[in-house]
């Protein structure tokens, strides 16, 4: 697993609190990280309607209410295909082979509803709530 | 993610349920991939104690019962990195940069535990016996 979706997270909520529109570099910078990264992750975000961004005009803006916005949305929109998969060509020839698909494709549907489970209960919004209680007197006063 | 982890469950059920020992090319002809990419799968568990082989004989013997090995610990053979993993130079000069961190921690390992908890709720015996179970007459036979 790479690290595009704590990125996407840690985007989305400069997006959020940032009171003027963010370039990919101003964001880049916070993420530690290069601008080109920042708009391969934010690519996505932008197809599935989570954020855009308009001609002539720098910088990217929310599209979705962070208290609407589960963490599973923005995990689908990054990764397309299921956490677990299954080898495309076990041989017909075998019992094992012939069954084996069958046989675990419950098995990663469960844990594929595990994952989903955890990341629907979340909202871009509780990560802010979360990031703000630790936020020191000092840093408070910054934002 | 990669197919590794259905691919050494079907190689397991093989070594599981075979008669005689059997050697990589042999496994690699039922998962339909080449000898090298097994050894490669098979390391780990051989590393973890899971299966063994030994010098001058061909092919690979289970070394924990069916009943005890559970997914999660083939899983963890196989994989030693958490699921979800925070990018690791997110500039501390910026409030969010400083405490994406500690904002995404909780929640990843909160992700990590249910997918643990349905991994370990299945043993490899588990697989084996759901499998049996869609074996037609004529399957039945043969094994």
């Amino acid at each position: 697993m790479d690290t595009k979706f704590s990125v996407a997270v840690h985007t989305l909520i400069l997006i959020a609190e940032s009171k003027v529109p963010l370039s990919s570099e101003e964001i880049a910078q916070s993420v530690g990280t290069n601008s080109s990264y920042i708009r391969k992750v934010l690519g996505p975000l932008k197809k599935e309607g989570i954020i855009s961004s308009r001609q002539g005009v720098s910088g990217f803006s929310l599209e979705v209410n962070p208290q609407d916005l589960t963490l599973l949305q923005i995990y689908r929109a990054l990764n397309q295909n299921p956490f677990f998969d299954i080898h495309q060509n076990p041989s017909n020839k075998c019992i094992v082979g012939r069954h084996i698909k069958s046989t675990l494709t419950n098995l990663l549907e469960d844990m594929e509803s595990a994952i989903n489970n955890e990341l629907i209960k979340k909202t871009l919004n509780d990560c802010i709530l979360k990031m703000k209680k630790e936020l020191t007197t000092e840093e408070l006063k910054q934002i």
